[in-house]
């Protein structure tokens, strides 16, 4: 094999792939990177079972090959190349990696045991790149990080006749993204929140159609630039459906961006243990109110009220700005008579966010 | 005491000091900032005992007052302020802080216990305090980090007539910066690297001169926007001039810049436990060359050259590129018959830098 590759192609693809190949693992075939050559691409293949990822990039290729190297020397090396194009050349046991007056020889390992990744295809279902992505990056922050329940350390995807539902909650706090697809199939799975990471970022310069297949334990996306595999959690979510209040006694409107820099400054003096923050809904106006060992914070916004004309909660101060740190524009916070209060994005219908108000 | 102070010279002049004023400390008065009106300035002091730091505020005034407030909550609040003015306003045993809608009232803590700063004025000696950071910074990086041989974690600052002199040595490398000063006095101290640090970071905004006092065990600085006093360390470094060698069997010419990438791109394939790296010196090129468990790294640069024909040499690579790092433009290397190296740089006389190829 010999390959030619800008160093910038290169160092985009080492970038996914040295998040998801270990710098450590107890069987050390799996820190290497694996290169092969596939019709007009160069692949580079890297794994750490839970997640594998094979990245195709155009090349200028004599001969077929495969290659296992070292992953994050290779991606330290790549970044420091001086030439803006990269020469592979794989000769008995090495692979010469040259760029400018710059040549290094790695010692590479045999192929034959690096483990076969499962990119099953089964003809699944065609999504929109960037969509998917945002689905999933809409709901990511509500995963829990408590090994308690461990279901709730991921995100659950529900796919149903012409609905995709991403969902995360961690018992306090919930979100969840709807969007309209064109289905016959039905599915419950449920993503590990790291790898819904590592989803998000595969998927961010994608501007095409993916293809989700759901094999055996597995997710699998497609697209003609990448394949992945994630494995799947077992098991999924409680029916968190009840817990989203249908009564509305209050709904407050105001700018996301506004009540959320609020709640951050006036949450500085807020107890540490609990980050509680007190909300006074007044007609057309709402105080945030917080205090704590070193005194108290206080601001007043204006807001659009509509319902009991007055009504005190308390929350967790983070759970209300994670919430809103999704909404671009103006937030809706629905207040049932009792129970947990709904906020919504007044320009984007499929967000919804569930916050359970402190017991005080 | 009420002051009117713009956010932005708040939060500059509390960046400062919440890296000196501890966020824990077995004295907790220590935690705090301590508040006070100076004639038409807010004076805002912090100290860790190593260091007292005094930053004068330009402030619209009323009453004179002092006040004592937790540090690093009031650098967090002030961050995050909504408007471009903060008004302080000091009331019985609270500071309210304003801005925008936004209002906060903050404990305040009896100042009779904070110790007293010693910023004693014994007419020192003028420098330029870009000259002085420059001279600083320049060797800061040569500084040991190892408990072994105490006094080699500082800087040692040496006061001659008509030079002052900055060096920094760990034993295996050495940088000095020297620079032409109008003094009668004679001083030798040692500056703990971390208050360098400090010291640097103040002087960084400062485009006037910076007047240094030598008192006991302390050195002071004053200017009229800050007062700082850093504790010295005990000792003064051994004889180091002996260890500069004075011969010269081989002169090289090449881009500080160039040499170091270069170093840097080669040295990851070098073995971990010294960072070995080759240097070949021919006829107006330099082969640069590492070779490690994975590979071998190889580079060729083009030099000036004159003495001897051919000499080889290795390195720890880190003590090469630190020395390089402090160059802009072309360096000269100077290798003797046999030991160190000296490095230098060909536009700017004051700074030279030793380092101890390896034995190989």
């Amino acid at each position: 094999m010999i390959a030619k590759v800008p160093k910038r192609t290169l160092s985009e693809a080492l970038a996914l792939l040295e998040r998801v190949i270990p710098s450590r693992h107890s069987n050390p075939i799996l820190t290497h990177l694996h290169l092969s050559t596939e019709g007009p691409d160069l692949c580079l293949l890297g794994s750490n079972l839970e997640i594998d990822l094979a990245l195709l990039a155009p090349a200028e290729l004599q001969d077929e090959g495969t290659a296992l190297i070292p992953a994050h020397l290779f991606a330290q090396i790549v970044r420091g190349l001086p030439g803006e194009i990269v020469q592979l050349t794989q000769t008995m046991g090495e692979l010469h990696v040259e760029s400018g007056n710059f040549k290094t020889r790695l010692t590479t390992v045999d192929t034959a045991d690096y483990p076969e990744p499962r990119f099953t295809k089964n003809g699944g279902l065609q999504v929109g790149a960037g969509a998917f992505a945002k689905a999933l990056g809409r709901v990511r922050y509500a995963a829990s990080n408590e090994e308690y329940r461990a279901v709730f350390r991921g995100v659950q995807l529900e796919l149903s006749p012409e609905r995709l539902c991403a969902v995360a909650s961690d018992g306090f706090r919930l979100a969840r993204y709807d969007q309209p697809v064109q289905s016959t199939e039905v599915h419950t799975i449920v993503i590990p929140a790291r790898s819904v990471d590592e989803i998000i970022r595969v998927l961010k310069d994608e501007s095409g159609e993916v293809e989700l297949g759901f094999i055996e334990n597995s997710l699998v996306l497609y697209s003609p630039r990448f394949r992945m595999r994630v494995s799947l959690m077992e098991g999924s979510f409680p029916d968190y459906e009840r817990v989203i209040p249908t009564d509305c006694a209050l709904e407050v409107h105001l700018d996301a961006e506004v009540l959320r820099t609020s709640l951050r400054r006036v949450s500085m003096l807020a107890d540490k243990s609990n980050h509680r923050v007190d909300l006074l809904f007044q007609e057309n106006r709402l105080e945030v109110v917080s205090e704590g060992d070193y005194g108290q914070g206080r601001e007043e916004l204006h807001t659009e009220h509509q319902g009991e004309p007055q009504k005190m909660l308390a929350y967790n101060a983070q759970y209300l700005i994670d919430a809103l740190s999704q909404i671009e524009g103006m937030a809706h916070l629905k207040m049932a008579q009792a129970g947990p209060t709904i906020i919504e994005a007044a320009d984007d219908q499929g967000y919804l966010a569930v916050v359970v108000p402190l017991r005080v």
